[in-house]
């Protein structure tokens, strides 16, 4: 009996598993925000070729859905006709060209070549830019230098790097790469021949330079994480996680409710997760919290100063290949049991539609936390809580990024990213931090870890940074809002009072771009407070939502670094800017090479007034990652997050009417 | 046959809860750490009673096992004698006793008079002070003065305070109070009766002074939760966590083995649950990782610097009665449903051991996070992950605190802190900010909220701070283990590099105690490496743990502050002191008036050299709070933590042999 009921729960377990929402239907969209569908694609795609501006040597870096009017897609009701654009992007020997496409109408509305801007590298140039660097005869000296005969596990990437202010730089497409020697490993990751590498001009598909310096074996440290345990841990009893009425969530079109919450989710080939209209439901209406929301650009620079290495300042979602930064996700591990996955559709770099399995996934979790307690009277008073998770695994090359938005009972939304993957290594001549004869308790000499840490014989990991911006487009209780830090400072009270001091929060408005960029700072704290000064709620206070800052890094490099000026999002935690449509990207739409001369550093010059107005948040989360041998050969989920939360948002604690059973 | 397997999965479920663990079974203990047994307190009281030194003023202030010294701990076999002590602090009108007792001997072995020591408040001497000043005729007076006749439902507590230098405070037991009036309500909260306040000596058992001030009308903001939802929410659909093989942790004793991990916990009666001997099997070895590790003490500061209010800057751990701060927590809110609990056992304000349901709770969650994950070609590796939290739930008057000890796969731990229950307010005349004008936009004058918020009608939330310090005896690999701050520093690269800077890890030994204060700032970033420098990785570094600080705040206050020189472990976020077996409480032992002679703050100031020794790390986790509308009447749980997290202690990532399934 009790071995039936296992099977059956696994049966029930099986068919839940099956359930998934597909974002890529080829039905027409149903709403203005939705994702381009496949055969919007297909337009785009027959249209360009009508143009007869295309060929062979055409890529199509990006087709995004061109949103509408903010006005007008608030205005919308269903039923109304559904105006469809898109904002596709070509580069074609190194020229980049804008089309915008009315896709109902299926013709090109502008063409637009930009001068000076690069587009990201495409999985097959990075391919056969590699074939064009291994098979270049400087190189192939390098590697029977270094004794390195079998070509067969010799792979070589070009990848992009910052604005370096080479002369050759100027007008061409300039790649910058090495080689790994995958010999005995699944991966080439940890296994990369130092000391040789490559410049090419990618248009040109030529060679320019290539740097043979001092020869590094090649590390042996083990990269292998599928075969490293001998067997299992044991001693773990199963956990059922069972939901047998099915997800307490709905999901049509894009458009998910859950409790109180109401949003629209659509996978955009650049960035990944879109949030919009984020409401919540409150005595009957539908409030708004968000128009948008979406992490915007990511920024991963390393710090060794090696030739090889200074050029390692990735800005990952503009610089790689079309697509998007998304992968598929993985049954079993990257979310519950009882999550629901979400396909997705992207085009390839011809601009074809790609269906993607398990590009998201969405579920509910119970933690095991209250939402709420009080214990009084010898009695326990509280409700258990429950979370709605969107997750998306965000891949570039070796890095993993879980991104998570977590909508809470009580109003709140966690943003939560975790770092995990594999981290990037180089290697070096000594065997570890002993046979160098120093390191980390501060010798004099330069040592093989100066600029990172061994974390395996000849492996040093190299030190580098995260950043992560994201583009949070408050609209809360409407679209003009104000931001008012609330700081809180010391005040010195009268001799006669008990005390000596205190602290008040002391509001103010940022009238402008510049009084918005914050800081965090312990002995200078303040509260981030995006309010609508024209709703109050029944206190009389405006209703307001506040960002709230977790762990975060500010960027420790110089401003005039070439790579920090794209990267420039990374100089403050919060900013603000008045809501522009195409202000979307932190590092600017072309950051590949770029001298930044476009994104949030750049905009925020402005000073524009950004009170009373339709503003926009951007929160910059960061940590500075010195590895660990823990780290080795594949990461540990790292978790680092933010919270918007309601204040003054409702007239009491939204939780309270939970019920008792999470 | 369907609902025939729930209702077995129902039975499975209730047979689960059931079980519970008791630390409070009547055995003699079978480990020099377990906490003490029912029949060591009997004989404790019976011991006392026999030195004819206590009568019916004599108040137990505590009973804590006293440790037997680390060195003796450590060398301890099964089997061998188990030294057993206890430490007894009594209260006989306002003097405090110290008294050290052999209980396997049941001998006195010191007895010491402890000259300008305040004890905590007892439970009924806060009842009997609270009547004795309620049925004060100057009080009497207030109360008609105000229209409030029917006393029944008048509540008046009188608490202790932070020392001010009142002339009336040396030498004697002062605390001070005001009323509540709960018509209407279930509990005082947000019923307080403004104006009207109380000195007294509660030795003397006198009221000292009443302080007669403005007529507030008592709040009638609705503060009655359980009645506030109309129904609860709807459209939830049941999860169900099962663990039909039960959970895959041990627990006996007080050992609690889990995966690689192993410790000791004990409920301790003054900081609720002490964690000792927390150890990581490696490769057959258990290998130390801290020695102990607990909540030292809370303090929270209140930010208003009226009268009544300026007083308010509780000491919460030391400050308040015997019993502790855990209180019982609720099957079904506080853990989830596969949880198992602990009963707790600890002294009434008599000596009295108290058997307490459910102080504590054991369960393993399975969040859904992968515990590592790697996408590449096309696949995507990795391990889910499960968590074994311990969680117990301290209870001060209005305020609610979550303490989790959370234990990863990875061998890192993550101590959490949920922050609920019920904030204190102030009674004001406004009605609401709208009616008195003015508020966050920054007014000119004195408005009711000067010092907090409107939370409900006439209802001001006021501004405090809560801070934590964890006092954390970490013993890498051994005792003896060096401190070294990792700081990150911007480098300027030469002309000829393709960058400007970098940023490189210096790591640095703190030699002293003045050298391990250490500061988050955001522009001077560190890391706090614990290492033991004796003891090497395969990799030539030292063996270590990190502690990564999570979201936190610094102190405001006035380091000359009264209260402040109590809780001045706020002013940094970490100190590091040389391990004395005696200093336990961050805000030293006796914090209740404390003129701040001891403590954290006050042992560091002789700067003792730490270096290669037996260290103890502090840390102080903290934030300020300005409550909203959404924290009234019951705050939702807000959650902050910290990580302790292995560095170079493993020679890999030492979650790479997960099983695939949680």
């Amino acid at each position: 009996m009790k071995s039936e009921c296992r099977r059956m729960l696994f049966l029930l377990g099986l068919s839940l598993l099956g359930a998934t929402f597909s974002l890529a239907q080829t039905q027409a969209p149903e709403h203005p925000l939705e994702g381009l569908k496949s055969q919007e694609y297909w337009s785009v795609h027959e249209v360009l070729q009508a143009t007869g501006k295309t060929d062979a040597d055409t890529y199509v870096m990006s087709v995004l859905l061109h949103e509408p009017p903010k006005e007008k897609v608030l205005a919308w009701k269903a039923g109304d006709r559904i105006p469809r654009e898109a904002d596709v992007v070509l580069m074609r020997k190194g020229l980049v060209t804008e089309v915008r496409m009315d896709l109902t109408a299926r013709k090109v509305e502008s063409w637009k070549e930009v001068k000076g801007a690069q587009g990201p590298i495409f999985e097959s140039e990075l391919f056969e830019m590699g074939e064009l660097a291994k098979n270049d005869p400087r190189m192939q000296q390098g590697f029977a230098k270094r004794g390195i005969r079998d070509m067969v596990t010799v792979q070589c990437v070009a990848l992009p790097f910052g604005y370096f202010a080479l002369p050759e730089m100027e007008g061409h497409r300039i790649l910058f790469g090495g080689c790994s020697d995958t010999h005995g490993a699944f991966l080439g990751w940890g296994r990369s021949i130092e000391g040789l590498y490559f410049e090419m001009d990618a248009v040109e598909k030529k060679v320019l330079k290539v740097i043979d310096q001092e020869v590094i074996p090649v590390p042996q440290s083990p990269i292998n994480f599928e075969e490293a345990p001998a067997k299992p841990r044991t001693g773990t009893t199963p956990i059922e996680i069972a939901q047998p009425q099915g997800p307490a969530f709905q999901m049509k079109s894009g458009e998910v409710s859950w409790q109180n919450w109401h949003f629209r989710v659509r996978l955009d080939p650049r960035v990944g997760p879109v949030l919009n209209l984020v409401r919540l439901e409150d005595g009957g209406r539908q409030r708004s919290v968000m128009y948008e929301g979406s992490m915007s650009e990511l920024y991963v620079p390393y710090m060794d100063p090696a030739e090889s290495w200074a050029t390692r300042v990735f800005i990952d979602a503009g610089e790689f290949f079309p697509g998007g930064v998304l992968r598929t996700m993985r049954e079993g591990v990257d979310c519950p049991s009882n999550a629901e996955y979400i396909d997705g559709l992207s085009p390839n770099e011809h601009g074809i539609p790609v269906i993607r399995p398990r590009q998201a996934c969405l579920f509910e979790t119970v933690s095991g936390n209250p939402a709420w307690r009080h214990f009084e009277q010898e009695q326990v008073w509280g409700r258990p809580s429950r979370t709605l998770v969107l997750r998306t695994a965000a891949v570039i090359g070796n890095y993993d990024y879980l991104l998570d938005w977590r909508f809470e009972q009580d109003g709140s939304i966690r943003v939560a990213v975790g770092a995990t993957g594999i981290i990037e290594t180089k290697g070096v001549k000594a065997k570890s931090a002993a046979e160098h004869g120093m390191s980390m308790s501060g010798g004099a000499e330069a040592a093989d870890d100066e600029f990172g840490h061994f974390v395996g014989d000849n492996t040093v990991g190299v030190n580098h940074d995260h950043f992560f911006s994201f583009r949070l487009d408050l609209d809360v209780d409407g679209s003009n809002n104000t931001f008012e830090p609330h700081r809180l400072k010391q005040r010195q009270l009268p001799a006669a009072t008990h005390r000596k001091s205190i602290w008040v929060a002391e509001p103010s408005v940022a009238k402008t771009e510049r009084e918005a960029m914050m800081d965090i700072q312990l002995e200078h704290p303040s509260m981030w407070m995006f309010v609508n000064p024209n709703v109050h709620g029944p206190l009389g206070y405006p209703t307001g939502y506040e960002i709230m800052p977790g762990t975060t890094a500010a960027s420790l490099l110089d401003p005039d670094d070439g790579p920090q000026r794209v990267g420039a999002f990374s100089a403050h935690q919060l900013w603000v800017t008045p809501y522009r449509a195409e202000e979307l990207y932190a590092g600017g739409v072309y950051p590949t090479a770029s001298k930044g001369g476009d994104g949030l550093a750049v905009w925020t010059q402005a000073n524009r007034p950004i009170e009373n107005t339709d503003i926009v948040a951007w929160y910059t989360m960061g940590f500075h990652h010195v590895p660990r041998a823990e780290d080795w050969p594949v990461m540990p989920v790292m978790w680092h997050d933010f919270v918007i939360r309601p204040f003054d948002f409702f007239p009491r604690n939204p939780a309270l009417n939970l019920p008792l059973a999470p």
